[in-house]
């Protein structure tokens, strides 16, 4: 028997999406073959029946992705204000039936609007304001655990590997994956990842988080309000994703490879016990 | 003596930043090194004092990129109608000032909320209804000039070989490069080059476009709305992005490097003058 206490859940469809599909290509030497593509489809989020957003997205967790949009763009607060989460493809919409319904959203919709960026999705302003009382725990991470978890990841990102035009981000405890999602948009595949850690009440402070993508503003912004203190890409980083880090406390490491790696911020944290011998 | 008409521009600043920024950082062996990063940085769009929007940008060509984003966005149909274009970076900001003013814009913004996507930018539902109306025209595409092309673009995306983290978009004429823009946001790179285009009026009819990044639905819907029929890409295809590409006619080139690449639409349009012979 589970000591657990029973945790509440909103009533979910669960209406994920095959992740790839069939194609005929020509290749460079005229020859037709058949390939993969990665699925994107436009989701439209509607909740009490105010529509609130069009998401391009993979579709293959799309329950998680709107519990996730709706936390980390601050319009719901608790699980327990959700009903119900029923995605319908046919409509190409998400419905979200809520307790204490949408009063007042349409103005914090309309200030959403002149400070969202094309290809961006954030409430710049806003948000800065909320990172400035934000500090992230600092916390001892391994070499030896950063190799451990590069190794374990080469076994997920099936669709990348079948169709590519998707990236892939994981939550991870020490060398484990947790959870693995690939979205083509890498926005949405944060998002459904804290979709899953609201949904299932797992706390960011004592996990790492890994993401094929570069790590941009948006990326340490939304690490850093799941309490994630470890942010490691394959990628590169940016300006305002380094300097964000460093306010917040976010420990950056990047173009981690085979064996390669580089520590943008935080390397006090890290603690060299399997240095490569060549 | 040229018999070009005289062309209307507005009055701009000249304010691009420097692409890259030195950084120190650690490796695997606890190597301290000196290292790149790209640059990012918000930039607010006000148009007539109105705020629109807040771009994170490399800040290169901040001004080009405002022309393109109120293009591409429906905002202003008129070059003639923009005065000026004026970036501060002390304020992060870019002012904007029009003949017509912005009435009528609050509501077209609030509009624009609530179909755009977190990390995509679009206006869902309008533009799709635009794009119902569009047929591009079908050209000849050779393969010596994709492998040309191909060849040519080796020599340019200067920002990714020195720090990563950026896409890079091109408008080509033939094997030419016309137009090479580098950003942190894909999205970014291509409306800063519709800016281009706008501001010395060149069509998009006879050219191809070129992207390291996917092709997406989004990265579709823009070249279509730049009227450019082809879209070359070093990456895949998205299923939306190929749904789109057959729905208005572009011959969709993907997974190019070295000799190799893949047509996703439009095979009939490829004239194969130069197999490989392995």
């Amino acid at each position: 028997m589970s000591t657990a206490a029973i945790r509440y859940r909103p009533e979910m469809s669960r209406s994920g999406l095959p992740p790839t599909y069939a194609v005929t290509v020509v290749d460079e030497q005229g020859r037709t073959e058949e390939g993969r593509i990665a699925g994107e489809f436009p989701l439209t989020l509607y909740v009490d029946r105010l529509e609130i957003v069009t998401l391009m997205t993979l579709g293959t967790h799309p329950e998680a992705l709107t519990l996730g949009y709706l936390k980390n763009q601050g319009l719901v607060r608790s699980i327990e204000d959700i009903v119900s989460i029923q995605v319908d493809w046919d409509v190409q919409s998400v419905a979200v039936t809520t307790r204490s319904g949408t009063e007042g959203w349409e103005e914090k919709l309309a200030r959403r609007t002149v400070t969202t960026g094309c290809g961006q999705g954030t409430v710049f302003g806003r948000i800065m304001e909320e990172l400035d009382q934000l500090q992230l725990p600092q916390k001892p991470i391994r070499q030896s655990t950063i190799y451990g978890l590069l190794k374990n990841l080469n076994e997920y990102n099936d669709v990348y590997k079948s169709a590519g035009a998707v990236h892939g981000c994981a939550l991870c405890k020490d060398s484990e994956i947790l959870i693995f999602i690939e979205d083509v948009g890498r926005h949405n595949a944060v998002d459904a990842i804290a979709g899953l850690m609201w949904l299932e009440d797992i706390g960011g402070e004592d996990k790492m988080f890994y993401t094929t993508g570069r790590l941009t503003s948006e990326m340490v912004i939304k690490v850093a309000q799941m309490r994630v203190p470890a942010l490691l890409s394959r990628s590169g980083v940016t300006k305002m994703g380094l300097d964000l880090a460093r306010k917040v406390g976010v420990t950056l490491i990047a173009r981690a490879k085979g064996r390669h790696f580089l520590v943008y911020h935080g390397a006090d944290n890290l603690l060299y016990d399997a240095r490569p011998s060549f």
